[in-house]
């Protein structure tokens, strides 16, 4: 009989989403981290959480978490705007682990970019009534103007694959023109999902206008609290990463692709409770 | 203290929807039958049922379907076309009350209609994989054909309000455009909340296809299955009816509306489990 033992540094990262959005997170996690080792689980019994009430979305973010923990996880990502603008504190409170949201990262890169002061930040309907992304940019920045737009066509796009065409630009417009006539210079995609339409946000909006994805930032932010909590992996190996999604795991690998922009070998169903 | 004890017959009757788009249902019944008692469960927090796996809808509508018994229901509506195009034979079997799903209702009538025998059924895209209604209808008459689509922005556009307009018929055109090309003369809704669509679905389709909504069967289905169960209600009053959600009730009255016809004056949140 062999026992294996993991070294402290050496276990995995958890990341949870709402469902396939926060691959856009794991594909800049690969790119920046790639000795670390991941276990993703997307909640796609449950999604969209964008739509859904805080203290609904508070419950399945614990619950979440709560899985992720059976891997004996070192950190956890929360790789959803609308868990992040909700959940954090009561998870930091509950849990002991570092916990790394994607809020303040597209917030602080946000605040350093904009010339003229004004933001334009787009979400969920949840992530944007929460007003996270205000207050975290007014925080750093307190002269900083914020125009805030939910999108709630967007999710359903992009899981759809309509990523280009006159519908979505269409769509894209009538969201997004508000934002261009209060003469926004930096917009945050304040929703995993919205990386996929970036290419027709950016043709609504102008190219002048500045567009934060926040999954890179997220990347940054995650290297540094390992980093500063000495858990930076110690391997020198491509680990072998876990994928679990709460159901239809055929659809996850499928609509996967899309976001991780490469195949997921293998998604296992998530019984969370 | 006083001991009521309400007579078998006037006891409520039980409908379940994943969300809002069932109210439409209700909206028959109090047509139909004014003087039935409804408990209606909005799965809230579950919602949307039509991207989720038959597995897991199976699941839920057991949970839902538990609820209500909780009051005592005469009988239960599933109200929703992906929970019935999935669960009523796992439903029957396990629960011994009257159960009227809302698939045979539009098939029947959409069969009586056909003059061409070409029926068009839109759907979500776990309604049109099951297909439900292309075994109701086949059963019914063998020689019809059946030409589906599943329509999976027609939910969020309708949940967002944005019933009319350019954006909506580019949509609508982009998905029924295929079933003009085949010359359906009956479309069949294949779905709750596609009523309130029923305007621009119209204008894309043309004025000479039919356009079957459901709703308005399904009541008549319920008349006669209370009548033949001698469960018709003896009262000559209307009472008082309940509204539960299992997530954001506010957004539920708000959006309610819309589908009902009018204003819903309370709902109160379900705790399933």
């Amino acid at each position: 009989m062999s026992i294996q033992i993991t070294q402290i540094e050496n276990r995995p990262i958890g990341i949870f989403d709402s469902g396939v959005g926060g691959l856009t997170v794991v594909k800049e996690i690969f790119r920046v981290l790639p000795y670390e080792e991941i276990v993703y689980l997307g909640d796609t019994a449950r999604v969209p959480y964008g739509t859904k009430s805080s203290e609904s979305v508070k419950r399945f973010s614990i619950e979440n978490f709560e899985f992720l923990l059976r891997f004996n996880v070192k950190m956890v990502i929360v790789a959803c705007n609308t868990a992040s603008s909700t959940s954090l504190p009561i998870l930091r409170n509950r849990f002991k682990i570092p916990i790394v949201g994607v809020i303040k990262p597209g917030a602080e890169r946000a605040a350093g970019l904009t010339k003229n002061g004004k933001i334009g930040v787009i979400g969920t309907a949840t992530t944007v009534k929460s007003k996270a992304y205000e207050k975290e940019i007014k925080r750093i920045c307190k002269t900083v103007k914020i125009v805030s737009k939910a999108c709630p066509l967007f999710v359903p796009l992009a899981e759809e694959g309509l990523l280009n065409g006159k519908i979505t630009f269409d769509i894209a417009k009538y969201y997004l023109n508000p934002l261009v006539r209060k003469r926004i210079d930096t917009l945050v995609l304040g929703c995993t999902h919205y990386p996929l339409l970036k290419k027709v946000i950016s043709r609504v909006v102008g190219k002048d206008v500045k567009i934060i994805d926040s999954a890179s930032s997220v990347a940054e932010e995650v290297a540094n609290t390992l980093r500063s909590n000495k858990l930076l992996s110690s391997e020198s190996r491509k680990p072998a990463n876990s994928f679990f999604a709460t159901d239809a795991v055929e659809q996850f690998v499928k609509v996967g692709k899309r976001f991780l922009g490469k195949k997921i070998s293998k998604v296992k169903k998530a019984i969370l409770s």
